[in-house]
């Protein structure tokens, strides 16, 4: 008994004290070990009291960082005092294993707790018999708008919307409007704008907090109101309605049904949220995945990776039949076996840079048919340049290490035909694809590779067996 | 005279009709197109009336859109209807070009109307005598906060923050915040939080505007105000702030000097810039550049693509000295030539996608000491299946191809162990660069394509040397 008292009385003074999760760092990897530790002690007070102070985007990325078994741990340890939001902002593939530790009226009762589109972001993930389960634990008009919002598609302003909002007369003065607020109970707990409707509910414009309160009671909301409002459809997908808060600097925007009818508004720190995300997916797609594939099991991620791997695996074959061609002159003259990969390799590397620059180029409009054929011809100016220096570098080289001056300027000029080649096709290759309706950002890449290496072997063993035999 | 009121007449009635850049869809290709065919026409009145009705966002994609000689054009055109904010949202690169097609006064103008973090973006791009001539032709007062704003580093708080807010003392009650906002003309145009501050002006808390709207005049806003707001301090890195508005999804935070006082707020407009900038920079550094050189002539971007190539060169040739240990074995068996870039490619492809996910895991906090080893343990597990899978696909190939089931044995096994070293050295490689305080995005590829391809030869000519001959 006393020995507990003291514990106790340790941990609280402890919880005191500024636990790891900085405010303005978040989880650092001392304070991941520190959690740890404790787990392994079983010093659940500390972690209780830790966890409660915690943000939770920062519980997210904690849960996120531990092991299976600590972290699993850790969610039975802490389930009862961590915010309800936690369950929205860890990884998806994470969040079923957390879950399936809660009890149903758990989950629910953090499902009720948190904004619609939140909400409907982790019930949307669940089974048909766990969501049903979830679903009947809650108010009902809760359900009713978790429902409504899953009839939107995945990645929608439906989805991403909050329903929750101020919607007012034309009519109303600021002196009504602040009125209403002070009175009302079921105003959102956040937000920025209020929004001035028609009869019908459409949106006639927006008024900044800011500038509601700059003004007198008396004045006219209509009067003060912004009209160069954008409303966004229910089904705009996620990535234009960010091009859209990004273009306008906007911090909320009202979202209308196919009548006009204002039905709810998405807020800049979703579109955070949205931007990260397609972020995400860009650089996954860079690198040869579908998706982020950490916390899925081995069996998943290595059967998600074969596709990609299947392609290459098809491309590479492409550049071995042109090799082929040239066995005869490669056993003449193996230097050839040994300095080929140079050359493709160069093409590929310099042929990359060309479309990294033109990818993002296409993706932010900032190509149009007025200077893309400019800029092709840039990027050809560069390779024969960059080609040329290569070809000096790699030519001397080639030509100390085997004695051999015919075959340095064969290297030379299959260097120069090479990066030349890789600024053209890097150029062209992803705006024809764009023209195409294709998303450059996939297929690209291995059409590049697939250019450059068959370029690149063909022009340095053609031009051997053209010259040097 | 009768034909330019025409023209005239009817260039008016075309503005008002919508014009080409929608408020949904930005700065479509069809509207470049359509501005270029008006400058080719001359059509004056239809590119101002056009752009003085567009997002200053959208007319800086369309200067970028534009070759250099529309773009000047364009400029000259209606440089006297464009929004100033257009400056501050274009291209660097650009950004001088264009400015130079103004007038000192109508440049001074323009920095003017601006707020001080976008005037001191632009003024710092500046050379000396031109940033002294604009700076002389300001208001005292605005040109004492740029060049105060000029001191603090270059993504740093300092340079990001409005020094405009809103800042009121704790005994204040919501009445008299109201009353103060109404009368006092000073107050900035748009914000999203009141700050709460002592006697000494350092925070004490943040009120956001709705919360305020609900309250009661009488209420004092000390008892309202959230007192868990993280200051962020004038010298913190962009990144860094940006992690904590995703964390906290906030909308606007205070900037404190050394001393703790209240100097400025940073707002998430200039958060989701940061983050696309941030996220720009990614891209660009995976595909071996320093840095978006669109806009740059060709000598330059030669010249910055450079020392990327030299980088490759040296890896590329230290591959090349591994194949050329087995020359002999190669003038015997011709065919290990053909085959040998297929199990240097698989590696290398199989080892980016481990490496993405890594670095990706890496800058998102995900790894830590507890969980690192297992993932590096998944990813062998991974390399390791598809290495069995791609060996049999590959050596089935090979045998077929050449007539020789020990060849194809030969690449198969070859394949299995340079995908399981890709799978090792692609989780372990950026995890110890990063231990070693070295970014792992900028040396993880260079580090990893020479090993995939070295250890891809090495095994696959070591083995034939071994068992074929």
């Amino acid at each position: 008994m006393a020995v507990d008292e003291t514990s106790a009385a340790r941990a609280e003074e402890e919880a005191i004290l500024p636990t790891g999760a900085d405010d303005a760092e978040g989880v650092t990897s001392e304070f991941v070990n520190e959690v740890a530790d404790r787990l392994d002690a079983g010093d659940d007070a500390w972690l209780r009291a830790s966890v409660s102070d915690m943000w939770p985007a920062d519980i997210a990325d904690l849960f996120e960082a531990l092991d299976p078994e600590r972290r699993d741990s850790l969610v039975s340890t802490v389930k009862d005092v961590v915010d309800p939001e936690t369950f929205a902002e860890i990884d998806e593939d994470l969040r079923e294993a957390i879950l399936d530790q809660l009890e149903p009226h758990e989950v629910a009762a953090a499902v009720g707790a948190l904004n619609t589109d939140d909400a409907i972001d982790i019930i949307a993930d669940m089974d048909d018999a766990d969501r049903e389960d979830v679903l009947a634990r809650l108010p009902e008009a809760d359900s009713v708008l978790i429902r409504r919002g899953l009839e939107y598609s995945e990645d929608s302003a439906g989805r991403m919307m909050q329903r929750d909002l101020l919607a007012i007369p034309a009519y109303w003065t600021v002196g009504d409007a602040i009125d209403f607020m002070r009175s009302s109970p079921d105003i959102p707990e956040d937000f920025y704008d209020i929004f001035i409707v028609d009869p019908r509910h459409r949106p006639l414009g927006a008024l900044p907090l800011s500038r509601l309160l700059r003004n007198r009671r008396g004045v006219h909301v209509q009067d003060i109101m912004s009209t160069d409002v954008t409303p966004v459809p229910v089904d705009m997908d996620q990535e234009a309605i960010a091009n859209l808060f990004r273009r306008q600097d906007l911090v909320s925007a009202p979202v209308v049904d196919d009548r006009g009818r204002l039905v709810g508004v998405v807020t800049v720190d979703d579109i955070v949220d949205v931007i990260d995300e397609e972020h995400e997916e860009d650089v996954m797609r860079l690198g040869g995945l579908s998706g982020d594939d950490m916390y899925r099991a081995a069996f998943q991620t290595t059967r998600s990776r074969f596709p990609w791997l299947v392609i290459n695996l098809v491309t590479a074959v492409l550049a071995s039949l042109v090799i082929s061609r040239f066995d005869a002159t490669i056993e003449q003259i193996v230097a050839l076996a040994v300095l080929m990969p140079i050359v493709a390799s160069m093409g590929g590397n310099a042929g990359t840079q060309t479309l990294t620059i033109v990818v993002r180029a296409l993706a932010s409009r900032k190509l149009s048919r007025t200077n893309a054929v400019r800029l092709i011809g840039k990027e050809v100016i560069v390779g024969a340049v960059n080609g040329a220096a290569f070809a000096i570098l790699a030519g001397l080289m080639a030509w100390a290490w085997f004695g051999d001056p015919m075959l340095g300027g064969v290297i030379g000029a299959a260097m120069i035909i090479n990066l030349l080649s890789a600024g053209l096709f890097g150029a062209a290759i992803p705006i024809v694809l764009e023209r195409m309706k294709i998303d450059p950002a996939i297929a690209s890449t291995v059409l590049l590779t697939t250019v450059t290496d068959v370029v690149g072997f063909f022009a340095f063993l053609g031009l051997a067996a053209a010259i040097l035999i």
